[in-house]
């Protein structure tokens, strides 16, 4: 059994405007520190496959098959084997 | 410069239809040895503070203070110093 971690956001081209509001939130709970904020998504897959190389093969087929809008988003990931 | 990256799932008590949504979709496509989806948030976000220490603590505060609703989520998260 593999577990893929999946982090998906925004392109840094494209305008993330709820990460832009949880800024300006923070700034007004007096965390006057805080830079940039961006907001994603965040998966976590549960899958069998024959080798650690084919759950990745897996995991990246089904996240720009679903996950993702390849337009807009980019993903990054990491699979690790676990305990069925 | 820090970098915190912060990633907020549902206990594992609360139900996450999103996550079986997405599995059933998965299973639709195909993919039929997903096992299980968890479906997330995921933050990024850039802050200054006096030392990595000062920026973890930071980070929880203004995580629990207005990222997650702490009776159905919870989180974990890592921080890295980077240039500015």
């Amino acid at each position: 059994m593999y577990l893929a971690k999946i982090k998906v956001t925004y392109k840094p081209s494209v305008l993330d405007p709820q990460g832009e509001v949880i800024k300006s939130a923070l700034h007004r709970l007096d965390y006057e520190t805080v830079e940039q904020v961006i907001q994603g998504k965040y998966f976590e897959v549960r899958l069998s496959a024959d080798s650690l190389a084919a759950a990745n093969g897996l995991v990246e087929s089904m996240t720009e098959a679903l996950l993702i809008n390849q337009n807009t988003e980019t993903y990054n990931y990491t699979v690790e084997e676990v305990e069925a």
